[in-house]
């Protein structure tokens, strides 16, 4: 094999264009790993009339760091660790030092395929929804927000606090891991669940995203806490203001853009002529949301939003559809693969003070976001548990608070373990309790079509 | 401006996934502006009569290296030549060092992105193509390649070293530069005019492939020749038996894989269910096609080529279209971008020696291609000129060989120069060029379209 291949590692140690190929290898084997387990583990989900999403999750985790280490990502991780490195390392005759940048590249370039992934999910969910019937439901959006925020903070950092003696400032982080809410794993559940229109659907997704926009502020809050020792108040107002403006101004555009959009679109002849000007909308408002703080995934639905407003949004649709198919499981597989499930041994000393801790915080997290769902006033036949659920998942949020927490050094390692196995804990359960909690999706597929069509 | 984006400045330095987010952000924007200038050129190529993707090719240089340095790469090319990144460290106050970890990672991002792209083209190329029209032109195609291989590269070599007193080594290394065919330019301006399911379509697409073989053979041989003084012949037959094999082992594979494919994705019933495993099918026979020195677009080919055998060939051929459509732009507006045109610039003394052998490249590298085409026997009715324009262009394909060449040191930099220049007119004047010699396109259109349905 080694003098087969000896080409490949000639290539290697002597251009830039072979390094480039053999991250393109390695890249390329990645991607028929992410397909082939987002694929069964969808389908197997599906089968047992759980939402693929869940499959993909867990897909994720079987190929990931915690078990077959076929997709692993750098960082602070060689090469080594990853299997399909050491494949091409064998293949390909290559050095330690080489194999590490080409697994560098092959992590970077996977991890942005991933968060372009749920930049188009967000983006195909604001094509789905109506921004009349979100604004309509806005204001229960808001209160369910705003209690999925304060309960599971104030009982997570008081409980810590309380019962197990650790100081405030960690105690304030691990409470604001508590208020995040992952829209990219809820609304993907509601999707395949037939229910993104449905009011409780829709209630679900403002909620969600007013979580993020208090989650960033959060966030804001406690860094500077962590740092000064005090709140830099002008930061947080900024903030306020920022995703405030942001969030209207994107509203207020869509009435001036949605037509210049079908104009420029209609005098376009060539290939890609609808969809290429809606990437490149959906893609700087995903980097003006980043640029002020706030998550990429917003811009792309808010982009979604404006232009489901126009004629173009059923064609749109149709072709948004194929490129979903092949970005979205980037992210899913790969939230899967990060997940370190080794914090849940007992047989690590480390472990079992954090996952004391954690079973407090699984309970707080679950309860803190269930009781949203009875904030809701002024709807009388609403599915309020559902609500709740569809606030649960903590997801990629919750670990950026994590990730943080971690940088600035105030967490300490039990702490840091039980806040992971939270947010495992929620991202995983989340999927099979809202297919519980709406049992019957029949009647809500028809409806959401009919709202659709 | 500093003071406000201060948070983005505070994440990128204490944490990865920040940095992460700046990495996003930079390949957020770089394909806006890939996007936009895809769009642009390639609608303004076709207003004026030209195909579009010579549109989207002046397009990337326009927002390349040569002009306005919105999208420039990485290697030895520091993040403050690109004005993305001096726009990203301006508003997040990064450190020069941060900045270019950053520019890399997003050049790293981009390249691949560019080089899924033509993967993809290629997959679509072969979905839209057929395995027996292209065998039934197998012969003349054989010949075709064959004499576009010998021709300018006897020509190239003898006269490099007869009128300019270059010495054999590196007058080889020029010759094997002028074997090139860029199979991603023809087949896109092919598919543009609807003339890939021609005759003369055919000849082109095959000749090209096999050109590729025969390529990658003529580097093996010139590359052992520069390293040892002399061919390594148990390696040549090596790559011949390689590349034949997996030729015809591709070909084969799809009678019994045809079945089974349908097979699979007649039972999978969740999204994604025909585009996944197409997608896993063609990035596994990219993969090996790299993986025996072939380039990976000959496997995506030879996948599209398989499936397209199959019943769901029509609505794979639908499914594809809008992934094509946001990812090939990507690799004709980089190939654009990576063009540096500095080399056609007189005023600067190195480049007026290469300028003169460039001339006599260029004219080499034009009617050594040409000729091709009178090489086609038992064909009456057969534009031989359109056969031969379409072999004409070099594309990145050239580049590899360049990029070979300069890194074993035996290129002295007019030659180099030379051989840029070469490249870069051949790829630039083929879609013009195949514009002129297939003038009416209606009926060309018409009759591909009744024989693809």
């Amino acid at each position: 094999m080694t003098i087969l291949f000896q080409p490949l590692h000639l290539l290697a140690s002597t251009t830039e264009t072979a390094d480039s190929s053999l991250v393109l290898a390695a890249v390329l084997l990645s991607l028929v790993v992410v397909y082939f387990a987002s694929k069964l583990g969808g389908e197997l989900s599906n089968r047992i009339g759980l939402p693929p999403v869940l499959g993909e999750l867990v897909g994720g985790v079987v190929v990931g760091v915690s078990a077959l280490h076929l997709l692993v990502f750098g960082g602070d991780v060689e090469a080594s660790n990853s299997l399909i490195m050491q494949f091409l390392t064998m293949q390909g005759g290559l050095s330690p030092l080489s194999a590490n940048s080409v697994f560098h590249a092959q992590s970077e370039v996977i991890s942005v395929l991933a968060e372009l992934g749920v930049i188009i999910l967000l983006f195909e969910i604001g094509l789905e929804s109506n921004l009349k019937d979100l604004l309509s439901v806005g204001l229960q959006a808001t209160v369910v927000a705003f209690v999925g925020v304060v309960v599971p903070f104030a009982a997570g950092t008081a409980g810590l606090m309380i019962i197990f003696g650790v100081s405030a400032v960690p105690a304030i982080f691990a409470g604001a891991a508590l208020t995040a809410t992952s829209i990219g794993i809820t609304s993907r559940v509601l999707s395949e669940l037939g229910r993104l229109n449905s009011k409780e659907g829709q209630i679900i997704l403002g909620a969600a995203v007013i979580d993020d926009v208090l989650g960033i502020i959060v966030l804001a809050v406690v860094a500077s806490l962590a740092k000064d020792g005090a709140v830099d108040v002008g930061k947080v107002i900024y903030l306020i203001f920022s995703a405030a403006g942001f969030l209207v101004g994107a509203i207020a555009l869509g009435n001036f853009f949605n037509k210049s959009f079908v104009g420029v679109v209609n005098i376009l002849k060539t290939r890609g002529e609808l969809i290429l000007p809606a990437f490149i909308f959906a893609f700087l408002m995903a980097y003006f949301a980043a640029s002020i703080q706030l998550e990429a995934i917003l811009g792309s639905f808010a982009a979604g939003l404006v232009l489901e407003e126009t004629e173009k949004r059923k064609e749109l649709q149709q072709q948004i559809i194929p490129v979903a198919d092949i970005l979205v499981p980037i992210f899913f597989v790969t939230v899967g693969a990060k997940t370190d499930l080794s914090v849940l041994n007992p047989a690590i000393p480390s472990n079992r003070e954090g996952l004391i801790m954690a079973i407090f915080l699984v309970a707080v997290a679950i309860l803190g976001k269930i009781v949203t769902g009875f904030s809701v006033f002024g709807q009388e036949k609403i599915n309020r548990l559902a609500i709740g659920v569809g606030m649960i998942p903590r997801g990629e949020v919750g670990l950026v608070f994590l990730g943080i927490g971690s940088s600035v050094g105030v967490l300490t390692k039990p702490l840091e373990a039980a806040i992971i196995v939270m947010v495992i804990v929620t991202t995983f359960l989340a999927p099979p309790f809202l297919r519980i909690v709406f049992p019957d999706s029949e009647e809500a597929t028809v409806s959401s079509t009919a709202e659709n069509s």
